[in-house]
């Protein structure tokens, strides 16, 4: 074993980058022994240096980190901060000056990816970033390097557990959204200004690094069509019930039919009970593949936190401190495919419309003509009438989505519909 | 792009060997792309070279295994033959001659994994065997990659498929244990000899990789503690049932309280119905992994068959491949540990044990009696008698394997008890 250690710069000293530093002391032998040399921690940029860090040195802490990155004697620099900038010039400046890097930062990678990956490639370092998408559970390795010689044709997953415990608690309890969201903030799960978890940022972030990653393509947040979960109603859970389904917060990435394009798309859905996804709790991630070969893997684990993010971040840095020993590098961005990334309105999917309508003869009648015209069509009608309303939930066959809202729009046109209740797709079947 | 291809022999064209074959072919030019160069079959071992086998050049078929892996201009072997000899004699002389291997052999590498590591690692090549424990399911890279940076502590799982099927089969059907086994066979999931399977040899294979991969220890099949499903009756998925259970065929890896030691083991055990590893049905394999850090994670998915075996090959050839182009190798053998592996009787578990007793007052006395004497604590206890016959169903608490089996042998020599009906232990909880 080498006795020289390898140097790591730490940038953001929160709840992931703290729990980091603890296990690089306290596992410190562990980690000498499956890399093959001591990694010492050579530095802590952080925010506010006056805050008491229990257990990191304090000659270790600075306020500046881009002279930490330019240092030169860096080996691997560990990103935790989050954000745009100045995530991505510091990480753009460690490469420069040597060093690989090991990021958590899923907002950066789904905007800027490929322009970070051609940086650390120009400078032959290594890129990695397993903790970026659903913490611990370890999704970007298995993608890039145990499905490499498969083809990856979807990725449906749970890849928010803020979303997740919402949804979860309106369906266990049949508390409405906003109820919901008090509790999961005052537990912890959800952050003051919860918006990137709610309006689902944070899961298209993450679909567009698994699809690009799955399908050998450039994915970008632009390109993934997102929908939060704010409009998802007490009703829309117990009419999911009725089907026999639950209300999740889907990522979904789908290769074409024709191979031609992929598409990535976030929403609240409806699942079958019967489906493994179903059943994922409160604020668990898991994650389903399907490949030509392997066929369905399903992973499954806690999606965030400091200690199983964490636990990503020290898997990649004992990854990318073998590869600087042996002088290699390991695999960069593979985006050979150039497979374009199809609008929402072509994806095939299902629709469960719930409709306030007259309650009249002839009503079933002009619906359904509707659905007709627009070439929609329909698997289940159930209606629902007393004292002059009546409700029409209407199930879909698979059709284009542009398809489906065109259908929507028709309907809320005729004079007999009073109203669309709610319009929620139905995937996992 | 690197023009001149990598050159890939392979060892056996079966069930496994043939779908790499297919895919490498159909798959070329995407294995090109994520290798960086292309791959190329140069040349295929087989037993019956008359048998015709479709997809392949009739040219590259030979029955000299040996002479193959001797060519010199083999870059990587793939071993897809299993069993002991000739397979380590020739995964061995293909890294003299300068070849990287990856192989789907649990049995060689539960045998003698250390020596092939170790044969790897004086010629500077790559063992690589994801294929060799679950199939498809991404788990030997999570255990050696994701997770080098984390503490793991135990693994759980589900590891043979054809034994999950036929106790699926009798719990979901209420058939005893042949019935089931001839429907697998019927099926194709249990082979004409299915000792390896039903007797848990298979498991215990696994399970040996899996313990020495997450705890960077040796652990060899002869370590496991192993008994099958042959014994497991009706009657036993039907008390299991009673109390809220299943039955599973475990394999289970456990780092000691203490973490001195470590132990790994494969038997039929009661879950409750709701642990996520009760609902795995047919032939598919899971995998519970706890580590300090990352919590839980679970691994799903096709444990075995040609399609899924191959991706996980092929997965490997890519690494691999990659590897040899950057001159560099890959994660080699991690027994830093060097923790010892206890006996069973050291492994602490709960025994869920059924008694036939005489139906008169004072036996359920005698019995709690003898278990106070081992000192192990009752958890619940369950009376039922008609006509003079009673039995008694007892749960105990946690306590050494040892303490629990030497109870039942001293409840065997009381009077007032007939027969031991039924002993398992309980998981899972």
């Amino acid at each position: 074993m080498r006795t020289r250690p390898l140097k790591v710069a730490l940038l953001g000293c929160g709840v992931v980058g703290s729990e980091v530093a603890r296990i690089m002391t306290t596992h410190a032998d562990d980690l000498a022994a499956r890399i093959g040399a001591p990694v010492e921690l050579a530095g802590v940029a952080v925010r506010r240096p006056s805050k008491v860090r229990e257990g990191i040195d304090p000659a270790l802490i600075t306020t500046d980190a881009t002279a930490l990155v330019r240092r030169g004697d860096i080996d691997v620099v560990i990103e935790v901060i989050g954000g745009i900038e100045p995530a991505r010039a510091l990480i753009t400046t460690a490469f420069e000056h040597g060093a690989s890097v090991v990021s958590a930062n899923k907002a950066l990678l789904a905007e800027d990816g490929a322009a970070l990956h051609a940086a650390a490639e120009k400078h032959g370092r290594d890129l990695y970033y397993e903790a970026a998408v659903a913490g611990a559970i370890p999704l970007v390795r298995p993608l890039r390097e145990s499905l490499a010689g498969d083809k990856v044709n979807r990725v449906l997953g749970i890849v928010n557990g803020t979303t997740n415990f919402i949804l979860d608690r309106m369906d266990t309890s049949g508390a409405g959204y906003s109820e919901a969201l008090d509790e999961a903030t005052a537990l912890g799960y959800a952050e003051a200004d919860p918006t990137a978890d709610v309006e689902g940022f944070d899961a298209a972030a993450k679909a567009a690094i698994l699809a690009g990653i799955a399908f050998h393509t450039r994915v970008r947040i632009g390109d993934v069509h997102r929908e939060g979960i704010t409009e998802v109603t007490a009703a829309d859970i117990a009419s999911a019930r009725r089907m026999g389904c639950t209300v999740k917060l889907l990522a979904i990435c789908e290769r074409a039919v024709d191979g031609r394009s992929v598409t990535a798309r976030v929403h609240p859905a409806m699942i079958p009970l019967s489906h493994p996804l179903a059943s994922v709790r409160e604020a668990y991630n898991a994650v389903f593949i399907e490949a030509d070969a392997a066929g369905q893997l399903m992973f499954y684990g806690p999606g965030a936190g400091g200690s199983p993010t964490a636990s990503a971040v020290l898997g990649d840095l004992v990854a990318v401190c073998r590869n600087k020993l042996g002088e290699a590098t390991g695999p960069g961005e593979s985006a050979y495919t150039r497979l374009p990334v199809s609008p929402m309105g072509e994806v095939v999917t299902r629709y469960h419309i719930s409709l306030d309508v007259a309650d009249k003869p002839g009503v079933l009648a002009q619906v359904a003509t509707v659905f007709a015209e627009q070439g929609v069509s329909i698997d289940t009608v159930r209606q629902q009438g007393k004292d002059g309303e009546a409700s029409l939930v209407v199930v879909t066959h698979r059709a284009p989505d542009a398809a489906l809202s065109g259908t929507v729009e028709a309907l809320r046109k005729l004079d007999t519909v009073r109203g669309v209740a709610s319009i929620m797709r139905v995937e996992g079947e």
